[in-house]
């Protein structure tokens, strides 16, 4: 029972970068230096780069080019979409879940802090299934209202009907915005069939570079910068463009379409294979969320709650680190700290809560010879 | 009369990336792509790499690593820091000129729409200085009050007497914010000796990589994120970090501080050179801003009044390029409209103004044979 190198069973938090993605990075920053605002050649050349990266991410969704923002990741384009609702929009209800990510719910807790601004809870059910008819209830308030929830839950992997939500906001007069982050890329998302206003996309999260993303804002929608200065980004992202990490970002998005289903099965694949021993190797694991179900769950990641007494619980991810494995007890953002993952907080009892549970989330770069090492270190050490 | 290549006389805009500063973000890329966040040791590693810059980069300020905060780039690091000022700080009233960057002028109009808050623009000379009186006489408000004045001034080299006015901000209790965009990497700023409050910097300006840059924020400032989520940067600037891209700014940094005086003398030589044959083949050429002074401006730019007639005036750039040679009319970030420079508006007169003026701003990429080429262009077409 050897492993030749760790196993990276952390493909939620972040992705390895494919190489054909550096390259093109190594490309455009050798080749491609100039400040896309500058109007000599030198930067018109870099402007084209961009704006062609533009037209290429918008055609994978079916939208116009300049509905693509560019932004320094997903983060950043959650909180501008929030913040400038509020402020700009006149959003003056916020319809969100307890189980999103923090981007989201810090960054509304502060508008909270800020503006006169209402702030619902839709019911999650201890799947993490969000209620569509409560979601209906809320929605019947005479407040202009915009609805974040997002499309695959980052600790759970459940998937959100988008789709049926984007419909009820559309009937319900309220914008819709989603943290696409661990959808894109992974899913395809056709928006001229689901009316939803805005979404967001971080590149790291499908092998490419860490730092950029974008945020789709639906034509028209009135919305403001967060950052303000420069004309760029059409006047909505002031800064100079991070060219090579735009580069990175259409490159990686580019391919993961174009494989999409080929890594998609490889990779559901190896979920079946983890869930299928998991199952048998470690009786009374159960299965956070929906993340035991192929279907109802994304193919990238399950989350587990091990058998295992309280005594052993505290050390448990230490001793897989110490192993050579690398998952996480929840997302990355809030690793570093003590508590708890909120998002297990609001599904489990008393009783599972104290229980390790642990996210597992795969990638193409993964073998299910990776998965029998871990399956017996986790027999092991339960 | 032939030029090889392209004259790149826009260092101003943005500079030619160095070849070891790829190869330090190709080896990032391809070895520590883990989260930071993470607490297993794939992330750990990517944590370590990230304080290691931090520390290198707080060394060169004679500040302490706690200090610096990555960011996108400079004009994220000032709506940072003037947002914050305002809404948590409590500042009611902000010092600037009317001839700093639009990441400073633009935002501090949208926190004006947005606040209560008294804008006062300092006086400035036609030479582009700052009226140190006046300042004084604006400081005396009893009105919590922060400065925000640019080091070197991006379009007229201008250099602030940073010390002199951190020292009248103390004496009169107000904080104070400089955009140090166009300094730091090309001027020492030993922060132990000049008690400034914030100073942004971009690696881009520096031979580093586009996207990437750092606020200082003196410790117990009480600033607080201008994006929201994961406690990332200790919590004042949520998303996951660009590791690669803060790698490349640690060592662009740290070369062109090794390389310091080395690197100046070249530049400045070429400025030198740049004036003095301008000046003699172009009598009437004048100097906007300091400009012209090698002391009282930086080594990295002139701006000069070219002696055209007003008919050739408006395709004088494009003309330019059509030769191959990539400088601006002003700041990149304006250079797409059509409108004239707000910096010189503010210095020159209406005839002045009907002439062409054109930065030149140059790097250690650059050669006396190229400003040659450039002086017989200008020459030819005047």
């Amino acid at each position: 029972m050897t492993t030749p190198k760790p196993v990276y069973f952390d493909n939620a938090a972040t992705t390895p970068i494919r190489d054909d993605v550096v390259d093109s990075m190594v490309e455009a920053m050798k080749n491609n230096f100039g400040n896309p605002s500058s109007s000599h050649a030198i930067g018109r050349s870099s402007k084209s780069i961009i704006e062609s990266c533009r037209k290429s991410i918008a055609k994978q969704f079916n939208v116009s080019a300049g509905e693509i923002i560019f932004t320094s990741g997903g983060t950043e384009a959650d909180n501008l979409v929030l913040r400038s609702a509020v402020r700009d929009l006149e959003v003056k209800h916020i319809i969100t879940s307890k189980i999103e990510h923090h981007a989201v719910l810090h960054c509304v807790e502060q508008l909270q802090a800020e503006y006169n601004l209402e702030v619902s809870f839709v019911n999650i059910d201890r799947h993490g299934e969000v209620d569509y008819n409560h979601l209906e209830v809320l929605l019947d308030k005479p407040l202009k209202t915009l609805v974040s929830l997002m499309h695959i839950n980052n600790e759970i992997g459940n998937i959100l009907d988008l789709s049926r939500v984007a419909h009820l906001c559309k009937a319900n007069n309220a914008l819709l915005h989603s943290d696409t982050v661990q959808s894109i890329g992974h899913y395809r998302l056709p928006l001229d069939e689901i009316p939803v206003d805005f979404l967001v996309a971080s590149a790291h999260k499908f092998h490419g570079p860490k730092g950029v993303g974008f945020v789709y804002i639906r034509k028209n929608s009135g919305l403001k910068p967060l950052i303000f200065g420069g004309e760029q980004e059409r006047g909505l992202r002031a800064g100079t463009e991070s060219i090579h990490n735009i580069v990175g970002l259409e490159s990686a998005l580019s391919l993961s379409y174009k494989n999409l289903e080929q890594e998609r099965d490889y990779v559901k694949n190896l979920k079946r294979y983890f869930i299928s021993k998991i199952t048998s190797e470690i009786p009374n694991t159960t299965f956070n969320g929906n993340s035991g179900d192929l279907e109802k769950s994304t193919y990238t990641l399950v989350n587990v709650c091990l058998p295992v007494p309280r005594s052993k619980a505290a050390m448990f991810l230490f001793q897989l680190d110490l192993k050579g494995i690398a998952c996480s007890k929840g997302s990355a953002c809030q690793s570093g700290s003590n508590q708890n993952s909120h998002v297990l907080a609001e599904l489990l009892n008393d009783e599972d809560l104290q229980k390790p549970s642990v996210r597992f989330s795969f990638s193409i770069y993964n073998t299910e010879k990776e998965v029998d090492y871990v399956i017996d270190i986790l027999k092991a050490y339960i």
